[in-house]
């Protein structure tokens, strides 16, 4: 049952056409006889592989994620409007309940207000020169021919548009990122076919460049950084919702006051930690709806970045907000097309055009919903259910 | 097609067991009436519901991602040794043929040596006192009292045990980071409740404590953080590999200094961009094989963390590792049982008691593959197609 | 006026005695042959230069740097108790000012409490290896030779005592921090001489330590970081201090409330703007206090990393506490014995032995009084002002 | 000779003039009596005090900081050009061999080349609202009125400009930064009248603003942040050299290959610690330039930020670079003009008007001759020097 440590073995893969049932099966056969596993469950799924160019190679099968609904979900947002019924495809037990609660809460508290602040997805070339000098001239002259770049950018994309191109400098480096709107696709791919046919017109164009390369950290795709906390990448979403003191008092079993001390001693938790979001588990709304919508996991290591930010009003209310600001999230392309992918797409009136912010808006209010409830569980429970099991609180 | 904006409809439940076939499609007849989606693929799975209980609530149905396969990986680990089929779920096109193309450069370089160093999964509760003198005064009494507090969390758990607790103090708040090995679990649950516990006796045995929260963002679960890049969660782990220059010429047509080139000039870019990882592409082989293989995909938040270091050899060869500072893995529990994610485990004789450092090493060893195949990419590809299209290097 | 562009001139230096009067002057000479500056106020200075061996090369003259008063502090502080004057040696308008409007309100309300947490200096070894296992290997070799690494470094000092080595590894090299108490000093020099001498017993008894460098950016001397937040450099401080809400309205015209949600939104901008200090003005009071007390400048940067924490109390009143995380400070050594700067510590009563937790409770209980005045100033007069000027509140 | 516990007793000010030598004395006075100190040192200086309004209040004597002049410095600048003797206020031994030696090597390697990349002084205030929508429809209004803004801004200030206005959204909160370009001043108060000015002419023709704070930690006056690291504050500076690798030989006993290796090292090594500063010193001549020269000593926080890059070339030369990207320097106002600062401005030729980007050039090029300095003494010096203490190396 072990893997075979004897000699190499080639996957199988049908150079004709690799995306039918037979290629698929082969694989799995091959991996019988390596491994001895029998593949039952993956080779299991009801669509045909024909479906699948661009999405995987060598595809041998799927795993299914069990998926949970949460909701419904009420939304006021620029684009989502109403309530939804929102799927979490997870593993983890109380993550569905968890949201669900939270939702039940902010619905009674007259929903969630949802609002795309902005837009932007990025490449980010570096060009090395040979003195600070001549990468501050480029720079200059970049800034004067952004009609050009943004003409050459623009011709290998129909729904991509170069907003600017943002400058940072250190040593004889330039560091770039070229901003873009991208429809209704995450439009990492389009952003990066964009930019090199950009960075083809420029290095044809300006003598001088020592080296170039198409990424350099400043776009920090998959990956979490303070740059685009700052900066935006993909859409930059803000939940906000205001919860009755009453309301509070009688699902919660707390107050305010006492939910936001906790949130204040976190905050500088997370100052002094260095963590990259002083929120609770936007992680885990993330994750589940990306897998359901068929949104790019990997992209959960910068999406679930977040800006919580919370205050007690006057007449007792609480005021919660979680900002998304680089939330990476499509509605077309990738594998939004996929077959269940697209079914819950659909679930959330979300898929294809003209519905990207509709869906950022869905996915920042699943967001917040998931904040409060997990609030509430730190606070009102844990500490209690301690004390029940060891002393003081006994009779 | 839109959702229904009319009045509230309560996703249907059933009370005495919701973990039915029939269940679950009350639920999708239901989401059918609000939203008109027939949710077909969505229903299809090869699995019982009953199954889920722990894994997910008001189960609906599955969301089928694909599997592609890349190897043999080549592994010298401590835990792991030989060759490795990995399965991938994705729907990111390339995303399998990168791995799959690093996977053979590597294997043909002699294979990854992989080393785990650290193992360390945390709670980290917040006491906070009247004074900062107090809080010293705590933070001294609970270092007195190790071997209790110890025997308090111990006793709510099997196989989790409580290496220490670290302490981090602030004003009049002392942040701890309760750190347990935690066996094949990834954990998360069991160092909560063995937390709780351990929180209890410290309540009921120390006056004085004016607050306590059971978390404060010391711990940043499913969240990036400096902390954990410094201290452990999870597995630290590094993957290392010795490339010959003869091999980086013909596989990848460039050389070792060129390869090294560029990560400096990224590396200067990532610490001006404030990046939490140095590398590339880490987030990509970590969510496809977390969701394959049952690990909680939230976690790709911080497992995809990554510290890349690399050097050229006086002979010209190249040495390249990555070392993950916060892969959160486990074997068993959590979505590792569920039916085509123990198959994936199973693949790579990870499945169950005593495999979790050997999963450890083979997701490093995936991730290092990944990220000298993307850096290839990077120096080899782009700039040349660039200049095919536009000029200079056109005859 | 302008510098010589032509042939190169040495500066004059006398090999016998070069901290003489004499040696001072032909310096002097010198630069006013080269540059046509008389230096007329640089040569004015009321000490024998015999006193600075130790201190400054090529020594020509002295910066005058304006000293002004501001107190009496109230310090209840474990080391430092009553009121104290403190010297300010600034150019910076206001700042003595700020500062004792601070410390009249702090005395009204009682005094500043203030509580040394921790106290440790650095000097940061990495040892690089063939591969990781082996990083590893001796990370656990110097773990169980800490007592003979221990005698090593405490050879070479008096006062230096080595609390612990800390590791952090990534690839094949360990990162090491070798904590010392360093007695009265700020003990920078002391823990440098300590831990060469101890890399050089290790070096001599561990066989297979490839590469090895005295310092690594891990003690990170001189510059601000997450690790010297976390871990402590020289004195980890706090200062604390209630406000009656009365106090708050009578003295600054505003409230509790008011001063807490603006240092909640400036938390949240300090989150995002990767600030490392979410406090004010901390870096005034601590350089002015630097330099007239002979402490090291350039140690600002990293002493001047804060942690404010704030929070309104049941009854009204304000509780304000700062933390100073890496304060590195010395009462004897380096430059506090110079005439001045003597001077200025015996004002404190905090000059050579027994006296340097004093001198950082002092530091603290001043920094915080200037928190609280810099806080009034921006809620309270500068919206008014402005609106005096253009409208709204015009009559 | 401790401080007075009994009756608080009033620092004597004189309401007429406090500028006398009278007034001075009378606080020498009375500290005299409350704590014994006779402060005779610190009454020696050599101006009167009716030159010190606008930089100190309550003055009561200098504090007096030995210079050492190192040198000449040979800069390659826009606007320095030649060789420069630089002006080192310190009680820190070694700090001015220490630059002294760096400065002649980069001397024979043919000097230093400098380069002010972007110029940019900021004060940041805070737009709360009632909602995120709010924020963002001001933040279009805002760019829509940058002229009145400007206008507004820009009448309180003879020398100041407002380059543009930075935005960055979190919740309902609009985060700005009034971006100027400040002449020879440092700037820091100019920005915050201008920016006073344009939020008052702001807040008085935009309805709807909740509350509007002047700062709120996006600037990050005297404090270290990834966005002054990003953006700009002060001066962006770069230091440029390449040393020829028999000069590195001969001089440093190393080779560059060795140089370049113990930077990446550290590199990693403060990746992983979260340092602002990559670099080896750049505090201790930034602080002693600034005392020397009567720059705010507390911008050493943020001025010491330091992104350094070498790389080893082709024919073994070693390029070098050090960044500054935000570093705060004045010719003109604060304690430029004071007696002994005056005339180490007057050493540099950079008292005064138009002199400021020479000034930071100057200190720019300073700086890099330090960091190459150290990391040879690092390299060089130590490992032998342990060595031959204890053995390997013994004959």
């Amino acid at each position: 049952m072990t893997p075979t440590q004897s000699k190499r073995k080639k996957i199988p893969r049908d150079r004709e056409d690799d995306y039918t049932p037979e290629a698929a099966e082969a694989r799995r056969a091959f991996l019988r006889e390596q491994t001895g596993v029998g593949l039952e469950h993956v080779s299991h799924h009801s669509f045909d592989p024909s479906v699948l160019p661009g999405n995987v190679e060598h595809f041998t099968g799927v795993a299914q994620v069990p998926i949970g609904i949460a909701g419904p979900l009420l939304v006021d947002g620029e684009h989502a409007q109403g309530e939804f019924y929102v799927p979490l495809a997870t593993s983890e037990g109380t993550l569905v309940a968890s949201y669900n609660r939270g939702m039940k809460t902010l619905r009674e508290a007259g929903g969630v207000k949802t609002t795309v602040l902005d837009d932007a997805m990025q490449r980010a070339p570096a060009f090395v020169f040979d003195s600070a000098r001549e990468a501050r001239a480029f720079g200059e002259w970049l800034t004067e021919h952004f009609a050009e770049v943004k003409q050459a950018a623009e011709a290998t994309t129909r729904s991509g548009r170069l907003r600017g191109v943002e400058q940072y400098s250190a040593s004889r480096i330039l560091f770039t990122r070229f901003d873009y709107t991208t429809g209704d696709a995450a439009g990492q791919n389009l952003a990066g076919k964009a930019t090199a046919a950009a960075c083809a017109w420029i290095t044809s164009n300006y003598e001088g460049i020592s080296d170039f390369y198409l990424e350099s950290n400043f776009a920090t795709d998959k990956k979490s950084s303070q740059i685009n906390v700052l900066r935006t990448r993909g859409k930059r979403v803000v939940a906000e919702a205001t919860i009755p003191a009453a309301l509070i008092e009688e699902q919660m079993h707390t107050s305010g006051e006492k939910l936001l001390r906790i949130r204040h001693v976190a905050n500088l938790g997370g100052f002094m930690s260095g963590v990259n979001n002083n929120g609770l588990q936007s992680a885990n709304g993330i994750a589940a709806m990306f897998i359901a919508t068929g949104q790019d996991a990997a992209n959960v290591a910068e999406s679930s970045a977040a800006l919580g930010f919370s205050e007690l009003l006057p007449n007792g209310d609480y005021y919660a907000s979680i900002t998304l600001p680089s939330l990476i999230v499509g509605t077309y392309g990738g594998g939004t097309g996929l077959p269940t992918q697209r079914e819950c797409l659909e679930l959330l009136d979300c898929y294809g055009s003209g519905k990207v912010r509709k869906l950022a808006e869905i996915v920042a209010a699943t967001v917040l919903c998931g904040e409060l409830s997990l609030g509430w569980a730190i606070m009102a429970s844990e500490w209690v259910k301690a004390h029940d099991l060891y002393g003081r609180n006994r009779p």
